[in-house]
């Protein structure tokens, strides 16, 4: 199968990976780290065992060309690139994965290729890009499947197969909108808490101006043992899922409690938000919380914990925080 | 005079298409306007009478050239592209003269040109840029010259006879920086309270969450004529003034009266920021109102209104706005 990674960042570069290691021609689009990656490869360091392996590498897509498969592993902030990244790895028989976080993504590369191309996939695994074409593989790494508006076909159970090949656990969802709001149910409050309680526990009780200073990030771990912030994080995951259940997708309300236990289990954990939040960089606002506020809104569930946390994370999210010192 | 104009909205229009009418050999670098300026010109429908110019149009900087002097007059949130726009213009003695709003453009413009090649200009007028390749011409003018981080040099007199002669009222001001400031003194409270009414009274008061529903934006002759959005204009201009002195920059506090009696002079007017916001634009947020917070906490200045302000503009500044319905 050929393969192109779009987004070479750690989600890309691991999936990539474990893909050109199962003797896929794999090629990977890259910019900032395209020297690295021709020189030395891309190296994974894995609780699973550490490898390394050589893809092809372009700086433009026109040099890869149509592919069978393509990742897409861009951060949404980036997805007004789709049309120029993707557009020549494209052709009538291609399937176009994308394996980035939260709404929306699918159906903006629909508005520029065949609906019946486009699949989505939902990482289950702890990743961190801990240096030019070299990822640190913490935890997990199931992916799941689905096809943008449709069942499941032949074609999505042979990716899911290859991907098992490759060593990547994949499970293929038959209504892959239900599998986005599931995962939503811990994105939701993890992500946003965690980049939301650098403004303090008072700015989200209800107080939205920025404090003078601010907090440093907690962690699931944190999140979970103080009982106001676990307050929040089980009104924002039944605030989800109530969202989930007006669209019609039927999501279990015991899926809170679930997802509480299992991430008490993780230990100290800082999701990719928090992350990119401790960078200075970009949020993936949109994807991850103002869609689904925008989908809560049009279907008339109120959800105010989610409304508060939208405004807490815009104010988060721009300059104004660098006018303000560090606790 | 080889001159060239980059940022062809309104204030870049017009001050260009006077320059042009004066003879002088002008060069607009366009790219939406492109097609409509290269066949019928420049339109200016003007208080002062209608004129229009057909000066030399062009895609890419490189076909332009060096210029005896440039006209940057980009919105702020472009100054990105300087590099990319300005540098194929620019030789040992052209004059960059950056036209647009706030604080920052010069040092920006410095950090890839000369610092003594680098002029600002303070543009005291009222324009709408109505189609494209046409200005709307409501009132004013005037334009003040100063040399960055400098006292005025022969140059600088002879841009602004040039400019006299072209029919732009032209001032040299010995102190660009705090020309700056006392027109923040303006801009400040009109542009920002003009965008932040938008939230209602009650949020400006202090609950800094975005209401259910979003108001009409005020323009100056409502903010003057309600007391308590008159309060928070005297209180933002009393802040700046403030700010700009213990920067050293000597401003009088009567100015702030000044202002207030000059501006219910003008009637009903929506300052260049309410309309950005009204068109689903970006903000000029970092040039007027968060460079000059940042300056205030530099220099230890306490600002609680400015600073309740900049949250309040970066809350509106974004996609959250779009899921609110408007009264």
């Amino acid at each position: 199968m050929k393969v192109s990674v779009v987004g070479c960042g750690a989600v890309g570069s691991f999936y990539g990976a474990k893909l050109c290691r199962a003797g896929h021609e794999t090629h990977f689009l890259l910019r900032s780290d395209y020297e690295v990656a021709r020189r030395h490869g891309i190296r994974i360091k894995s609780v699973e065992g550490d490898f390394s392996v050589r893809p092809r590498c372009a700086r433009r897509p026109e040099d890869i060309g149509q592919c069978d498969l393509v990742l897409v592993a861009l951060k949404t902030t980036a997805n007004e690139a789709f049309g120029e990244l993707i557009s020549p790895l494209v052709g009538q028989s291609t399937a176009i994965l994308t394996l980035q976080n939260g709404l929306g993504n699918e159906e903006q590369l629909s508005r520029i290729f065949p609906a019946e191309q486009i699949l989505g996939g939902l990482c289950f695994v702890c990743l961190n890009r801990i240096a030019p074409a070299t990822v640190q593989h913490i935890a997990h790494g199931q992916v799941v499947l689905g096809e943008f508006r449709r069942w499941p076909e032949p074609r999505t159970h042979d990716i899911a197969a290859a991907f098992r090949h490759a060593g990547i656990p994949c499970r293929v969802s038959s209504n892959l909108e239900r599998a986005h709001w599931e995962k939503l149910v811990w994105n939701i409050p993890f992500n946003g808490l965690g980049v939301a309680s650098a403004a303090g526990p008072a700015f989200f009780a209800g107080d939205n101006r920025l404090p003078n200073e601010l907090h440093p990030c907690l962690g699931t771990d944190e999140l979970l043992s103080q009982p106001d912030w676990l307050k929040c994080v089980r009104d924002l995951m039944d605030e989800v899922i109530r969202t989930a259940n007006a669209l019609g997708l039927n999501v279990s309300p015991a899926l809170a409690d679930q997802m509480i236990e299992k991430t008490r289990s993780m230990g100290a954990y800082k999701a990719s938000t928090v992350l990119d939040y401790e960078r200075g960089r970009t949020l993936e606002l949109e994807s991850l919380f103002l869609r689904p506020l925008g989908a809560a809104q049009s279907s008339g569930v109120d959800t105010p914990r989610l409304r508060g946390l939208c405004q807490a994370l815009c104010l988060l999210d721009n300059r104004l925080r660098e006018l303000l010192p560090r606790l």
